[in-house]
């Protein structure tokens, strides 16, 4: 992890953050102190304070940097007319950014009393996941390979958002130790759509979520 | 509140956990103190600590008395060969325990990590959950009422037991201040059940969704 934080070129800015962020993924949020994060850098704390006046300006830094991919992938969710492959690449690309920011989601509830900023945008974003899910599950209804009525698209998009949300602590409450996989993820969320989609859509994604699971150690935790 | 747990006959042990549970509901855990816990009750700590050594054995013993009664709601569910109706009663007698005992459902990771006896048996509690949606779908198949395979028949089983788990998180993390509503849980985990369903009993899960979530302030908030 060192390594990746050593880059040369890299501010000093985006070392700490790059470092809290491997800390906070590891360790979970509440189990890291700035002084932490500055001895695992090897500056002073003072350096480090100088960037960040607290843990929370780091917090608040990292959510901001997380809002912002999801804020992109779900602009571009909404403007693309999806059908169910390129649906099963935006669900990828979203776990991919959950997992990459994933300690925000080891205990939403917790982080969210115990930082304002994060209290205040969470639920905005949670509510957009859901609508773009909605748009998403319209649009296939519309192109008649999805058959649901209004009610049943909005507990869809609920649950799609839901399980989106909570599949990490799911993972962590069934398996303490184990590291979650984030590719189980995004089958479990197709399993929500696929039995609303018509008979040949549903095999299709069938086959794309049995594909899926079967990669052993996936590709999308590289780079971690 | 104290109302409740100052009924005549009812021993101190009782009374403690009585009110324990009531502030734990009302703050969330970390924000309660074996100290408060007194207070509340107009007892010494020293009275306090005479039942029970720390805060963790109060803990301890409510998620005892939740995992006795979510236990026995279970056998029951796997010893009753169920339609959707019974199913229906089910969910709602099984949120109803949830509801009662929420707090451990605020932040299940940091209750985990927090207190060693939660960690151990939580795990096994939630896998016995979702072996009993399993049964519970595979009777409904069996029955001819459900068309699923065993590999869709898993992963709604899953889908159940992490909608049910982290419905509660899920409301708070979307309205922080609002107190979530267990009737719209109960809809939300129908809603995974319905797709699969045969198309009479879809229509029949769906008019008992649509009556349930109908009915204002729900009568299983009563008596709280």
């Amino acid at each position: 992890m060192t390594k990746t934080s050593r880059q040369p070129g890299r501010t000093t800015r985006e070392r700490i953050l790059t470092t809290a962020l491997a800390l906070f993924n590891q360790q979970g949020e509440p189990h890291v102190s700035s002084t932490a994060i500055a001895a695992e850098l090897e500056i002073s704390p003072g350096n480090l304070y100088y960037h960040f006046p607290n843990k929370e300006a780091i917090v608040n830094a990292l959510y901001d940097a997380f809002a912002t991919e999801m804020g992109t992938l779900l602009d571009a969710m909404e403007q693309t007319r999806s059908g169910p492959e390129e649906i099963w690449l935006f669900l990828h690309l979203m776990f991919e950014a959950i997992w990459k920011y994933r300690f925000l989601y080891y205990d939403i509830s917790t982080l969210m009393s115990g930082y304002a900023h994060i209290e205040r945008h969470f639920p905005v974003l949670l509510r957009r996941k859901q609508h773009t899910a909605y748009v998403l599950c319209d649009t296939l209804t519309a192109a008649g390979l999805m058959q649901a009525d209004a009610n049943e698209l909005t507990a869809l998009a609920r649950n799609i958002a839901l399980v989106g949300t909570f599949w990490i602590s799911f993972q962590r409450a069934v398996h303490p130790h184990d590291e979650a996989d984030i590719a189980l993820g995004v089958a479990q969320v197709m399993q929500l759509v696929a039995p609303l989609l018509q008979p040949e859509a549903r095999r299709y994604l069938q086959s794309l979520a049995t594909q899926y699971t079967s990669v052993p150690n996936h590709a999308v935790t590289k780079g971690e």
